[in-house]
C-alpha cells in the first residue's frame, strides 16, 4: 500500500519530502503505533536485517529511541557512540561509512555534527541512510515526530498555526519542523530574542516575531526548544534568568495562550528556564507523548527505508 | 506459586521486604540456577519485554550481570550508562525516567549516586524500579546473591554468625546484608576500624567490633568488602599497608577462622590488600560462587517484578 | 567434517596454529561468506551461546565485527569496552576474566595491551579465549582476514610475493601476517624506513627491505599498515610528509607495481599518508573486501572454538 508514495531508500531531511511522503510515513507510523500499545509485541519485519547507530555526536535519547524501533521489528542495531575523532583516527567520513557497509549492514542511522554529512553519504554509498541530526541543518525523526503528535490531536494540519519558541538559530528541529509543518499546510511563526531568530527566517517561510505575546495568542500549538545553556556563549542574551524571564513559558502566560493551545518540547526540558513545571505537566502538554510516538515513528522510517531499498 | 508471597512491582531494598517475600525470591533464584546449570538454555519467560539498565553511576560488572540475566530470559535490555550530568542535560531525574517510561520500557534498572532515588522513582513513576545501588543506602540485587550463596553453602540461616568486614560506613551492600541477613535469623557483626565501623550501627541491630580475632572467631561466614582505596581519603586509616596488616585477612588468621567458616566477597578484589591469594583462592572462597549465583538472583528479580506488575 | 584439523578451543595468534588448522579455519570462513552473500540470512549455530567481547583498549571496528559475526550466528554477545584502569579497580586480569566465566560466558573475544595476556588467560580459565590484539604481539582475526583474501584473489599462496609496509615496529598485524603467510607457503617481505623495519626481523623468517622499488617490484600483493601518527613518537621518521614522499604508495608507484600486484590495508586508511586515493580506490585494492571477509573469517572462528569446545 504504503509504496505509492514511498520510494526512497534513505531519510535525509524534511526539505526534500513531499507531502504525500510525510503523510504516507505519519500513517505507517499510526500503524505500528496500534501495535506499541499492544504490551510486549514484537514484529518481524525487519528480521535478519544489520542496523548501525552511527552517532558521531553526543546523543543518548535519539541514539536509544532507534534502538528500541529497530528492536519492536527484530532486527539488529549495533551502536556505535563515539566522538569522530576517536573512531576515524583520521579516515574520512565516506570511509567510515563503506567500512560500515562492508561489515553487512542494512542501513546506517548517522547523527554527525556536519550539516549535509547524510544527504552526501546516501550519495556515495548503497544502503539506506538515515540523518539522525546533520548540524543545524535537520533532524527529520524529531520533526516526523512532532508532527505526528500535532495531527494526532489537531487533525489535519492545514491552516493551524504553530510557534517554535528558543534557540531557532542553531535548531535543526526548527527547520526540519519548518519544512514538514508548511508541507502540511500549517503557518509556522518562529518567535524569541532577535539574537536568536533572526529575520532571515522569514525567506523560509516562517513567520518572525520577538514578542512573545504575539507569539503565542491564536497559536494551536506552541513547540519549545531547550535554551542549550551549557553549550550557549553568553552573548545571545544577557543571561538565562533574564531569557526565562522575557521569553520563558511560564503560567503567566496562560492567559495569552488561548484554552487549548498545545504544549510540545523535544526534550530535555529545562523546568525554570525554557517553561514552568505548571505548564510542562499540564493536560495540554504533549511532551512525553511525543517521546512514545517517536518510537513509532522511528519504526516506520527503518522499516520504509529499508524494505523500499531490497525492491531496487 | 510465588505469587503468594510476592505482590511488588519495584525493588528497593531489604530493609522494606519480608523474610517470605526474600525467601520467595530466593526459592526463585534457585529454580533459574538449576536451569543455568543447563548450558545454552535460554527461557521466554520475558520474551518481548524491554528493560532499561539505567547507570548513572560507573559499573561494569552489575551492569553486565543485569544483562546476562535478562537476555537469559529472552527480554530485550538496552544498557545507558553514562554520568548524570551528560545524560541529564539539566533534566530533572523523575523526568529521565519518565522518559525512558514513554518509550516503552517494561522496567527500569537504574543505579544513581543519591540515596533515596530508586525510592523516589519507584513512587512517581508506573513502571517496576530495580534499585542497582543508590549511593551509600541500599544495593539490594548484590545482598541478596550474598545470601542466596549463604543459604546453599550453610542452610538455613538461623542462629548464623555472619561477619562483614571493611568498609562498613560507606557501603550499601553492608546496610542490604544487615537488613536481609537478620530478617531470616542470622547475627550480623561489623568490623573493622572504628573510622569505618562506627558504633552507631549497633542501634541498626548489627554487633560493633574493631578486633579482627573477635570478629572471625566463631564466624560462619566473613563477608569482606573492597577497600575503594581510590576513592578512600587518607583521613579513614594511617595506610593501606597498616589497614593490611590490622585487617587483612591473611593466612595468619586461618587459626582465628573456624575450619569452616566461609569467605564471600562482592569484587573485584584487591589481593594482598582486604584478602590474601591464598585465602582467596581456597575451598572456602565462595567469591566466584557469589558471581555465578548473581544472574540466577537477578534473573528472579526481573522476572517477579516484571510479571507481578502485569497482573496490576 | 573441519574437526579433523581443528580441537583448539582458543585462538591466541598464527605463531601457535599449523598449516592444516589455518586452512581449515578459512575453509569454514568460506562456507559462512556463502551464507552472507544472502541478505538477511542468520544461523542457528551459536544460538544460547554467550560471548563477552572484552574490549581493554580502545577499539570499535575489530569490536563491531565480531559483534556482527556473533549476531549472524545467533549468540548474545555482551560488549565491555573499557579502559582496564577502571574496569578492573585493583583486580587482576585473571580475576577479571574468572568473573566474566562466572556470569556465564561460554567464550571471551579479548583485546589487551600486554602482549601475552590472551594465552595467559587461556591458560587459567576454561572458556575459549579469542585474541583480539594483545599488544604488538598478535592480531589473529586481522590476518585470517587478510590471508582469506589473499586467497580469494590469488588462489593458494604457495610460493607467492606479499610485501607488508610501513610500521612493522609496533604492529601485531604483521606479526601475524608473517607466521601465517609462511605457512601457507608464501614469502613475506617487510618494508619500510629502517627505525620501523629492524633487521632483526630476518630472523623471523621475512625479508626485510628499506627500499620501496625492491619492496614493491614482483610483489603479489602489497599489504600496507597505517602510519599511526596520533601515536608514533616523532623520532621514527622526520615527518609525515618526507615518509609519504618516500615510503607512501601513490600513483608514482604505478610502473613499479606489477599489472596485477593487489594492495590490502587493514583500516582505517590515512588517504594521501601511507596512500593516495587513486590507488585506495582502484579495482586492485581489496580494502572493503577485507572488511566484508572480516565477518565470514570471524564467524568460522567463534563456530569452530565455541564448538570445538563443547565436545571436551
Amino acid at each position: 500500500m504504503e509504496m505509492k508514495s514511498w520510494s526512497r531508500k534513505s531519510l535525509l531531511g524534511l526539505e526534500d519530502m513531499n507531502r504525500e511522503e510525510i503523510i504516507c510515513l505519519l500513517d505507517k507510523a499510526k500503524e505500528f503505533q496500534k501495535v506499541l500499545s499492544q504490551k510486549g509485541s514484537v514484529l518481524d519485519l525487519l528480521k535478519g536485517k544489520r542496523i548501525i547507530n552511527l552517532f558521531m555526536e553526543p546523543s543518548t535519547r535519539t541514539r536509544v529511541a532507534f534502538e528500541v524501533a529497530a528492536k519492536t521489528l527484530s532486527a539488529d542495531i549495533i551502536s556505535i557512540a563515539e566522538s569522530s575523532s576517536s573512531l576515524t583516527k583520521g579516515e574520512t567520513l565516506r570511509d567510515t561509512a563503506l567500512n560500515i557497509q562492508a561489515l553487512g549492514a542494512d542501513a546506517i542511522v548517522i547523527r554527525h555534527s556536519s550539516p549535509g554529512s547524510a544527504l552526501f553519504l546516501s550519495k556515495t554509498i548503497d544502503v539506506p541512510i538515515i540523518n539522525a541530526g546533520d548540524g543545524a541543518h535537520e533532524h527529520p525523526s524529531q520533526a516526523l515526530l512532532d508532527i505526528f503528535t500535532l495531527r494526532e490531536n489537531l487533525g489535519a494540519l492545514d491552516g493551524k498555526k504553530i510557534t517554535i519558541l528558543g534557540d531557532i538559530l542553531f535548531s535543526r528541529v526548527a527547520r526540519s519542523n519548518l519544512w514538514g509543518l508548511k508541507k502540511l499546510g500549517a503557518s509556522v511563526t518562529f518567535a524569541g530574542p532577535s539574537t536568536l531568530v533572526p529575520e532571515g527566517f522569514e525567506k523560509l517561510g516562517a513567520k518572525v516575531t520577538h514578542n512573545l505575546h504575539r507569539a503565542l495568542e491564536n497559536a494551536d500549538a506552541v513547540m519549545l526548544l531547550r535554551i542549550q545553556h551549557e553549550r550557549q556563549s553568553s552573548s545571545h542574551f544577557p543571561s538565562l534568568s533574564e531569557y526565562t524571564k522575557i521569553f520563558g513559558l511560564s503560567s503567566n502566560q496562560e492567559k495569552i495562550l488561548a484554552n487549548k493551545t498545545l504544549i510540545l518540547h523535544p526534550g530535555p526540558i529545562n523546568r525554570g528556564v525554557e517553561i514552568d513545571s505548571t505548564l510542562a505537566d499540564c493536560s495540554r502538554s504533549l511532551i512525553l507523548e511525543q517521546v512514545s510516538n517517536g518510537v513509532a515513528v522511528r519504526m516506520a522510517i527503518l522499516y520504509l527505508c529499508c524494505t523500499s531499498f531490497d525492491k531496487k
